[in-house]
This record gives structure tokens, sequence and C-alpha cells, in this order.
């Protein structure tokens, strides 16, 4: 599978503009949340403020079998919406279940789209209620690099209705999409696909299991940590942000580990979850991805779940990127873990920071070596290549701080083995 | 001057409920926001969007006298938008310029309203945009407690232009309006009341003289204080953005202080005063402001800046209220001021966090006794009876934690002689 990432098109900054004050920025992010356990029960309630006929788009499996789909429907037919079936979206969606729902809801008549589930239905009903009316073939507003690619401008109002945490597509404008003709999974950025409302019920995560609870507190912690470490300067107060989730997180993840039904600490995991991507830590920060863009080849080549894959490469990136820039390890080593630095670019400090961070992970079940995923090292500059190939700089480098040759990339992997 | 805040309809909490785990929460910020040096030379382009025919709303003071009201409309010209002027707008705003205002904007036809100043033009443009198309007198959409109040529920666009740090009107859907008439000094919250785009130029900032910066700064600082010791239990990641408020302003703020053309330092403090009342920070809290309370009415009675008032009262409210929860103090005391606990209700820990907090004030120069406002304790009582009558819960008292009653109050206007 090939991933195309537009990030140059999402104006993540050059290594020459990193040192530069920046503080430049422009934010919006429209949608109405609404949080707290029980409030899955308002479903129909707000959903009837937007539409009478709702497309309900899930994964079909778990929200099925714990009963959190029945509950949605009942609590949609209360509020005399009539509800259109799509289910059976994929882990990673594709593009044909988009067109398959979007025809649907466009048959069907509907006025409204639902996303209910992980990541995934949450990515197809944003872009399946875009894909309703939009003109021609709905991979051209998936965002691969291609000369004719259009945005969507509009799209049904969307509803999100999350039963993880991790993601943080609830609140958001952004969804991924697979081409499986193609083999390429890329993404779309865009206004239209802000959420209306996003409905986050902390007791719907419940009955997450320990490892996708794990992965998803790794997924989260690491939203913020790629802006953190690969941002632009002079962005202090997104920083403290920044390490707030990471510290709730960290407080409050063990809790959801330990005890599954503990609803306190699955709201504050879920909580940090939906901030981690809403923007509001990394407005102003520019910043680039490359420990997603290393995950995003692992997972296209082995069958890995995404938190678990990023459980093991950040770490090895991190030891690689804090060579290049200790102060920001040695600050992050302060805070979060509340080492003291002898000075600020302390290289020491720094590195013991990344050990706890890593005995963190390993600490809630998360993998943090590749052999852990049964990877070895037999295709490591396959998988250089392939991201490379995928984005790169002016220089033929992944985008980051520091930009990353083939070389590194295989490097940190090795590292990791 | 009476002052009525209708906090009881905004859903703060009553003190059985403070100890409940909470995280149920809405939360909507609609508004775009256009963050940067340099930006108001976009107003044009950016109020074109929304209207041909702005009316400009300002104090008429100081924006005339540097030159940001010339470049403003000289922008807006630019791109096509014809300026009608309202010019003299009070510090405290006042209904009947409201009033003048929205008639202005309705016999001309001005399809979009600018604010541009300090928290009185952007609260008085805010409702001068409400007003335009409201049934009957425009004071009844104010939030006094009066039976016939109607919120108001369209405006026409508003536009925010924010020339001080402090405030945080220019990102939220609130404004302060007092009745000259009956001398109540009240507030409105509505939907329609967040602005389409926030302009936040920290370039406009330059020229504030160290005093009001250093106000403005005491006033982000309280904005957070409230909900951070007046708040819902449970809250811990709002904790940590309130506290990350908090460093960043004592951080940068001393710089912007010292140094008033350290652009970068204004940036950072503006950027720390949106954030601190546009919601994110309180989100989920439903906190009680009693340090707003208390100050609103000295203001009321002495002619003292807000922000000078708000540093005597809090610190002396802080020592007060740290008596019945400690915890939360030293826990202030632990993340702010980076000292060690004893035990996590260390009362001296949280008292010596309390003093630095006041030597903070006192060394960007805001007063911290009421001496230094020339306030003695003539009025004591009076100011404590005039603050319960505005707003008291069942018992008598004014909410926060703990609910004071009028002696309460005397005791902390009493400490800060």
């Amino acid at each position: 599978m090939i991933l195309v990432m537009p990030m140059n098109r999402l104006g993540y900054l050059k290594p020459e503009n990193f040192q530069e004050h920046n503080m430049k920025f422009e934010f919006e992010n429209p949608t109405h949340l609404v949080f707290g356990a029980g409030t899955l029960s308002r479903t129909g309630e707000i959903v009837s403020r937007y539409g009478k006929k709702a497309l309900l788009v899930t994964g079909g499996g778990s929200v099925k079998r714990n009963g959190t789909y029945e509950r949605a429907v009942s609590s949609l037919n209360a509020s005399g919406v009539t509800v259109v079936e799509c289910s059976g979206v994929e882990p990673n969606p594709r593009i044909s279940s988009v067109i398959r729902g979007a025809k649907i809801a466009r048959n069907e008549g509907c006025d409204v789209v639902i996303g209910l589930g992980g990541g995934s239905a949450m990515d197809a009903a944003k872009v399946m209620a875009a894909a309703v009316n939009y003109e021609g073939d709905p991979w051209e507003m998936i965002a691969h690099g291609q000369d004719n690619r259009r945005l969507p401008t509009s799209a049904l109002p969307i509803i999100t209705i999350p039963t993880l945490a991790a993601t943080g597509s609830e609140m958001n404008g952004g969804a991924v999409i697979t081409n499986e003709k193609t083999t390429v999974k890329s993404f779309v950025i865009a206004k239209c696909l802000y959420p209306r409302v996003a409905i986050v019920d902390p007791e719907l995560t419940l009955s997450v299991p320990q490892d996708q609870t794990a992965f998803g507190i790794c997924d989260l912690i690491t939203h913020v940590t790629e802006s953190y470490f690969n941002g632009a300067d002079g962005t202090p107060l997104q920083d403290r942000f920044a390490e707030g989730v990471i510290l709730t997180a960290m407080e409050w993840g063990p809790k959801a580990i330990a005890d599954g039904e503990n609803l306190e600490a699955r709201a504050q995991v879920q909580w940090a979850s939906v901030v981690a991507l809403n923007g509001w830590v990394q407005i102003g920060t520019a910043a680039a991805y490359p420990v997603h863009m290393i995950e995003h080849v692992l997972s296209a080549h082995h069958d890995i779940a995404h938190g678990a894959g990023l459980s093991v490469v950040n770490p090895a990136w991190m030891r690689f990127a804090s060579q290049a820039r200790p102060a920001r390890f040695a600050q992050f080593a302060q805070r979060i873990f509340g080492l003291s630095l002898q000075h600020p670019e302390d290289k020491e400090a720094a590195m013991e920071g990344i050990d706890k961070f890593e005995a963190f992970l390993d600490s809630i079940g998360c993998p943090t070596r590749l052999s852990q995923l049964e990877i070895g090292d037999a295709l490591l500059n396959r998988y250089a290549q392939d991201i490379v190939k995928i984005i790169h700089d002016e220089e033929g480098r992944l985008p980051g701080r520091p930009p990353m040759h083939e070389a590194d990339i295989v490097k940190v992997l090795r590292s990791a083995l």
C-alpha cells in the first residue's frame, strides 16, 4: 500500500523557518461538542436539529454486539429521525465504501450523516457526507497530490459519535481514506468536514479492551508529541498545552487500563484524545508528522495496530531527533518527568526523559520494539524508500525536525529492532 | 452603580456539587481567528467577505492618535468596504452608546460591524450588531435578572480587532454593558455574539503603556485563576491549560513590560489573553467568579482600573479560600512556582505560593494593597452588601469555593488594606 500525505499543502515549515519566531496563524473549529457519560441518549434530540433521515455509518461489529448501535437507533427513532444503515466500513475505510454510503444517502434522501464508531467509521461518514452532492469521482477530493484534486466545499450535516479514545476525528475536519485499487491511503482536510456536533460519551469506551485502550493512549500522546517536537519555535503556550495533554493521559491512562470500568478515567482519557487533535494543541506550530509517516508505512507492510506501531517508532525517533535539538527534549524530560537539568541542553536528561517515556509505554502494555510486532530487519531500506517516495522536501528528506534522509529512517528503525 | 451578574443562569455549580466528578459539558466557539503581527492590514480583505458597508466602532482616542484607525480604514476602503464611524464608546460602554451605534448602522444600511479597541469597543460593537434588528429596547437583551430579558438570536456579522491584551472579548460571545440610567452594569452571552473573525495583531499592543500592560496581564491571569480555584472538581486537563496560561503570562509578561517594543513578548501575552477567556481553559469547570464580583463593586465605587483592582483582591481572596481547600492551592504553588509539598494539603506551601504570586504582581507594577488604590476601610461593609445584593446563593452568600458571607468579604478586603 502506498501512502501519500500532502503535508506540503498543509503548510509545514521548511527547516530554515523553524528557528524563526512565528506566532502567525489562523484557526477555526466550529464543531459543537457535547461531552459526558450518557450523552449517547441525546443522539436523537441532537440529530433531529439537522435532519429527519439519517445515514448511520458504522463498522458494524462491536457497536452492534455491545448494544450501542441499538441505543443510538432507539434515540433517533424516538426523536422522529428515520435511520438508514451503512454498516461494514473497514478499519482503513475505502473509497468504495464512501461511494457506497454516499449512494445510499442519495437514493434514500438522507439529510444528515452520523459516524458511530472509531476513526474509520467517523472518517468514512465525513467523506460520504461530502460525496453525496460532489460532482464526479469522490476520490478527487482526497489530497494525494493528484493534479485534478478538488476539495469538497459542502457536505450534509455530520454528527460524530466516537466509541474509542484515540483518533480525535470527532472534532476536526480531517479524514483518512484508502483507494484500494491504487493502494493509496491519503487524507482530506476541509472546512465542510467539521462535524456539526460531536457527541462524546465516555461510557461507550468502557468496553474497549486493554490493548486497544493502551494503543489509543499512545496514539493521542503521539498526536501532541509530533507538534511538540516537529513544530515551529516560539509557541510556548502550545508547549504547555501539549504537556498538559501528555501529563493527563499519563495520569489517567493507566487507571483506565487497570480498570476498564473506571468511568472517570475513561472520561479523562477521552477528553485528552479529543483535545490532542482538535487543533488547540497544534495551533501555530505548522508541524510535520514524521513519526506518523514512518508508522503508516510500517502498518502498510504489516498488519499492526496504528497505536502499537507509533509506540515502537516514537521513542526511537525521539532518541534520533534529540541529538539535533537536545534542549527541546530536555524540556520534555523536565516538564513531563520532573527531571533536573544541568543546563538547558542537557543531553543526559533528555535521554533519560525518553527512556522514561518508553518505560511508560511499556508499562501500559504497548510494544516498544519492532520484534514485539514480529517485524525484522529484512525490509528496513524498503520502508525508508516508501516513506520518502510519499513525502519529501526539496532535498529528498522526510520533513521533520530534523529532516530525515532514508539512511536516518533506517537507523531509527534499526535502533528499534 | 449596581452590578448584576446572572451567574446562576450560566450554570455555576452549587457547593454540594463541587466534589462530584463532573466532566459533562457542551462547548462551541465558531470564531475564526486570524493571529499575527501585521494582520491589521488584512482587515479589508476579511471584512469584505461579510459586507460592503461597515460600522467601525471605537473609543476614538488612542486608535486615532496612533494611526491604527487610519490604517484600518485604508485597508477597508482598499477592499471596497465603505466605513461608517461610531466613535466615542466609553470605557464602560453604555446602553445609550449601543443604541446610538445600532441606529447609525440601521440608518446607513451597514451590513457588518467592526469593534476596534479594547474590551469596551468590542463589547459595544457586539451588542450594536445584535441591536440593529432587535425588536424593542436593546437593554432587554442584557442579562441582569429582569423578567423581560430576551437574548438576541441574530446579529450582523461581527469582526473584532483588539488593541489590548486583556479582555478575551475578541474570541468569545460575551459583552458587558452598563445602563447609565439605572447604574446597572451587566452582561450578555449569546451564540450570535461570537465574532465571525477576530483579527489579533500584536503590533497594535506595542504602544500600550507599562501600567496598562501589567493590568492586562493581571486581568488575563485572573480569568483563569477564577475557574482554577472556583470550578468543579475532576477537570485535570483544564487545570493544566490554566497553569499553561499562567506560566506563559508570567514568563512573557515581564518581558513585554520591560520592553514594550518586544513584539514576541507582546504576541505571547496577547495569545495568552485570547486563550484565557475563549473557553478552552474554562470548559467543563462551571466556575463562579468571586474575585471579579468583588472587584466590580470596588471599581463601581472607585475610579480604578479593572486589572488593578483584581491584583489587590485576588491574592487576598486566595489566602482566604486556601484555608478551606489547601490542596488546590498547594497544587498551584507546586506547579506554578515549583514549590515542594510535604503532603498534598500542605498549607505552608499553599501560602508560600500565594505570597509568590502576589510578589509577581508587585514586580510587574500592579498594586497589591487597597491603600495603593487610595481605598480605605470606610466602606468595607457597604461593598460586601452590594456584592451579595447583586449575586447570592440560597443562603445569601457570594458563590465560589467556598461561598462567602458578607463577613468573609469584609475580612478579605480588610486583609488587603
